[in-house]
């Protein structure tokens, strides 16, 4: 009964919701830019204001960089935390805007009607789908269906660096039951996803040297350890002829798809072909057994990101350099273990180094992967309510790349996420002329009331 | 007789001969630096009227760019063509010569009395060993013993583009029994040598294509071949585990070395551990089984003198880069094809080329590698007449690099040369405080007299 009152509230009032997310978009909050640095402010101050209004005790919470908004609400049932963040990307290269970044508009489309400004998808148009989903409830019922904690950032676009620090001082206040971040896509316009996996990345510069000083291949070539002959050989050793990386103990932790997990994944019917004809690819180079769509969301990466060394320039020099240098980076899966992969590259490295060579390491921070309990009911029952809202049933699916948020959830808070968002593949984030489907926004709205009930309702 | 006395005049006459290699030197014949243009045409009539005094035919050569200067004289026996260069090597930096370089002074060393000057050594001070050789040949015999041709030119410096041509237009008048080179050096200052193998060179540029653009690595990480994986993968499988090359064909019309010249070589009891030590290097990284002094005389390389892809700047970026790059040179040795090692080299990356990727090569033009026919009677006779001046005998040498002066001669003019110099390894060619050893230029003048005698003496 609540629900399809809540649902109606979200319909009749479209206009007013779209009026309040036009005043948020109007804010130029550009976070890696200092000069807009007072527009961030104005950005924590609106949404202040805004859950204020609504009933929530809502306060701006300051930080060595851009403000924190914390909101808390209700009081019965499960501990929700909802994430979102309102600093954009900057809007250069601004020639390219059809419209204003920052003076946003309806259009159309073949699509349907978007809505275009900076942050429409990413993160505002996204975060307020939950805020006014909690406003109708609110209209309807006068409370929120929980116990209910925002925290909205301000920095996710420049790094994030006050994050852990706040989730570290605050970790009593901010701990939940489970998070909910609004700051993904839909598998397509019909079908809406839940992201379960989420890769994690380890990276390791490999530095080879030789001889103390650049030779000459006339006088030294033969005798003298070319250092770029050993780091080929050694990088040229990382895959089989199968596509697997060959570190030793590299795929522990890793597991295989479950039956379900791959089947729901199957009936995706993920245009590979599409996917790699568009870059001018056309057959997937990753482990031989496994499709294109399972070696980008389940199955772990070795790549080389960059590699140097000697005479790079116009025609030729027959140097012997004295260094060669590579970036090496591990997308990771499951439970592997970024240590663990790191130190068996450099054990690897040192075990193929020949006489005359060293060989020295600088590592970026390491993430794990992120999988989520996708088996835990909430899950499911959030699965069920969003195959409610759209045309086709919600998938549980992967994500290539990291969410860094996610693993702080889970690693500072002890909470696990669940991650649904509205945002389509052609909503140009980070590009000039974001946009966000209506649809996206409208229907967003409704899927989260659909998944608040199903989250909160005692059955 | 002749001999004997041709030496006398040669020690008498040392300090003339030494104040007109002054007055070569004097001259800033810079090959490189248009500025220096009119002081190669200087250096150029200089010896024009040096040999014309001496009873030569000569004249100044113009070409397209610094005048070469060709000379005849004498009539009866074997032709020999004496070559040279009277272009030297720009003087920068200044600031780091004790004297300046254009003004010639004798300085004492702990090694002896040293000619200081650009050109010193390079080739100035050699070619002149021959000239005043001549010299007081004609001042004893008033003649000189056998029919000779002096060619010298002004762009060795400076990739000799005239030569080739000029060579060509003027095969008949410059076509002779034997090439005379005064431009490498001894085995040590007690030690003379005769070069006798020169390494050839080809080198090739590879690009490897995969995607039409850069990748992100969350997105594509998996199914999108990485070419610097391709890159890596095939340059790694270059060497075998006993540092041979194994390009199918690689070794063809390589030759073993003759026990003669193997002992040879073995006599000289080269300080490898002394010459890798000075670079940081101690264990012959070449061929298992060859000393340090084979795998830099007689055996040839591969080796990747430069390499590029994706990122290289500070930190990471997990890009997948569209192409990768290297660029492979091969040094060469007896009757090695460079065409075919090129085309074995590119058949090899084609070969290992997965799906989605192209291959793309630029090559450098290539030279074979020179073998000089040590078994013929001139050979034994320099050498033997060589042993005859110095403290310990003279050897046959190889040389790492190439000197293309003598593969031309060899494809142009059918004929051989005698690589036989005097200069030393502290001699600092093209670099600041170029010398040459009083010793070297007074012993290198009785040398050329010894020679002369033993190649044209009837016995």
């Amino acid at each position: 009964m609540t629900l399809s009152a809540v649902l109606d509230r979200i319909d009749a009032d479209l206009p007013q919701a779209l009026d309040r997310l036009f005043d948020l978009l109007r804010i130029d909050s550009v976070s890696t830019d200092p000069a807009h640095a007072a527009s961030c402010r104005t950005a924590a101050d609106w949404l202040v204001a805004e859950l204020s209004g609504m009933g929530f005790e809502a306060s701006r919470r300051d930080t060595p960089g851009h403000p924190m908004v914390v909101a808390h609400g209700g009081g019965e049932g499960p501990h929700l935390l909802f994430y979102g963040h309102y600093d954009v990307q900057p809007a250069d290269p601004l020639e390219l805007w059809e419209t204003p970044p920052f003076e946003p508009v309806l259009r159309d489309t073949p699509e349907g009607k978007v809505i275009s400004a900076r942050g429409a998808c990413d993160d505002k148009g996204q975060l307020m789908t939950f805020v006014e989903a909690l406003r109708a409830w609110i209209a309807v019922e006068g409370s929120v269906p929980t116990r209910i904690t925002f925290l909205f950032e301000g920095e996710e676009e420049s790094g994030s660096p006050s994050l852990v620090p706040f989730l570290e001082a605050n970790a009593e206040e901010l701990r939940a039951d489970l998070a909910l971040v609004c700051d993904t896509g839909m598998w397509d316009r019909k079908t809406p996803a839940i992201s379960t996996m989420l890769r994690g990345l380890a990276a390791e510069q490999v530095t080879i040297q030789a001889a103390s000083r650049d030779l000459h291949s006339g006088m030294y070539g033969g005798p003298a350890m070319n250092p770029i002959r050993v780091l080929t050989r050694i990088l040229g050793q990382l895959h089989d002829e199968t596509g697997r990386v060959t570190l030793p103990g590299f795929y522990e932790g890793v597991a295989e798809l479950s039956p379900e997990m791959k089947a729901q994944w199957e009936s995706l019917a993920f245009d590979a072909e599409g996917f790699l004809g568009a870059v001018g690819l056309s057959v997937p180079a990753g482990e031989e057994g496994y499709s294109a769509l399972e070696q980008i969301w389940a199955r772990p990466t070795c790549d080389i990101n960059g590699i140097w060394g000697g005479y790079t320039g116009e025609g030729f020099k027959t140097v012997l350099p004295a260094e060669a240098h590579a970036k090496v980076s591990f997308r990771l899966v499951g439970d592997q273990d970024p240590e663990k992969i790191l130190e068996s590259f450099r054990a690897f490295v040192a075990e193929n180094l020949p006489a005359d060579c060293s060989a020295r390491f600088a590592m970026k921070e390491p993430s794990r992967a992120t999988v989520l309990p996708v088996e835990a009911p909430e899950f499911a029952r959030a699965r069920a309510a969003l195959s409610e809202e759209w045309p086709k049933p919600a998938v549980f699916a992967g994500c290539g790349g990291s969410i860094p948020i996610v693993g702080h959830f889970k690693e500072i808070l002890g909470m696990d996420s669940l991650l649904i968002g509205f945002g389509q593949e052609d909503d140009a984030i980070h590009s000039p002329n974001e946009k966000y489907d209506l649809a996206s926004f409208h229907k967003g709205m409704r899927s989260w009331a659909r998944v608040l009930d199903a989250l909160t309702s005692k059955a």
